[in-house]
């Protein structure tokens, strides 16, 4: 038995054009994003790799990129899960901020402390900033982290991955994860078995479907994956990995 | 305690505009729906009736009509649930016929008794036609259905309604319904006790919030719903009265 998961980032969103950390800040996708979203779509419909359940994050722009991929591939009906331990890493005070403006004034070094290092989140955003989601009624029934490392984000995502992605793959179901360029990480270093260190180069593209066959005990058959198309996958990491210059 | 419960018929669809009998053809929304759809969901967030859970049919225009509307109110992050027996009727071998054809070739008699009475089916559809549903894997665990009386999806609405949407109305959770013209009709008059004559002069209008307070014993507590809009509501539900003129 060989199980099927795709990974698909979120479209270009408002704030990716506008080069601002966004974390849990709900923005939307821009007309480029919504193209991509239909780009990965019909990847998936021509390759044939159909999903039988989509699990997205709780922020709109996973959710409108799911939506989008899936009604392109004719998959528009099936399941859907969403859970806030698929959101994007809380970017805590640097929420709202222009990334260029956060590297030149920390530097370098710090700046990409806070962006890739495993375990340094950077400073708590305050419950009164309008960047916060303290009072956001849809995390009502969880503490609202005020910031985050990817090591926080693996530890949440990972008992979700466990209790409630596995058993749809174990079931057979081909399962579409729709979410972040961080929670993607957190989930492809737990897959791959990636070091702490060696996940900071690790960039996920927006948009393009990459797939995953795994074994019974879940382990890749291609470490890493593979996306459906590779060219375009390949450019746009390189573009994530810029970010800020 | 009083619950409340939320009916949204679909926007335009692209055989509304045609002026083709659709019933299960998956076809889409047209501008103008998405539109009205947009509208619907600044009305839920105008009047703050915020949906808690979506549920959906498996077609095309009524998922996105939930997506664009919840999505609009701020809510596309709630729990979803799909389900076929929220459908539209199945309409037989009138699916993909033009309604003012139909009423030309078969008469006023017949076209209001295939399209108002409660127990008349239209003829079936053949399962070789390329309008038919037979070999749709999203129905692969069902027997579908080669055409519907209103009464057939009286028959399978009722026990999703009670097994799946009761419940959550129980657990006080603000239950919004995504549906059709017919799904929402059967459970209108399921809802309001209305009899098998009497709900044939029942039209309901596209992408109008339809907001019913029920109470303990789910009765509602105006008769027929509220509309958030009733001038607009009024008008729309004309227009669907005059379909085939």
């Amino acid at each position: 038995m060989t199980y099927t998961l795709v990974l698909l980032r979120h479209g270009e969103s408002e704030w990716n054009a506008l080069n601002l950390s966004t974390g849990w800040v709900d923005v939307n996708l821009t007309d480029k994003g919504r193209a991509e979203a239909v780009n990965g779509g019909t990847l998936l419909k021509e390759a044939g790799v159909l999903p039988d359940i989509v699990h997205t994050s709780l922020l709109r722009r996973a959710i409108n990129t799911a939506n989008l991929a899936l009604d392109t591939a004719d998959r528009h009906w099936i399941p859907v899960k969403r859970d806030w331990r698929l959101n994007e890493r809380h970017y805590g005070a640097l929420q709202g901020k222009n990334k260029k403006e956060t590297l030149q004034k920390f530097g370098e070094e710090q700046f990409q402390l806070w962006r890739r290092s495993y375990d340094v989140p950077p400073p708590e955003l305050d419950d009164s900033s309008e960047f916060s989601q303290a009072d956001d009624v849809r995390y009502a029934d969880i503490d609202v982290p005020r910031t985050e490392c990817l090591k926080d984000v693996v530890e949440r995502l990972v008992p979700y991955w466990e209790g409630e992605i596995v058993p749809d793959l174990k079931a057979g179901k081909t399962v579409l994860v729709t979410a972040h360029g961080n929670s993607l990480r957190a989930l492809v270093k737990h897959l791959d078995g990636i070091s702490d260190e060696d996940i900071a180069a690790l960039n996920i593209p927006t948009a393009q479907p990459l797939v995953y066959r795994l074994d019974e005990s879940l382990t890749p058959l291609v470490a890493g994956g593979e996306y459906l198309d590779p060219e375009a996958a390949a450019a746009a990491a390189a573009a994530v990995a810029n970010q800020g210059r």
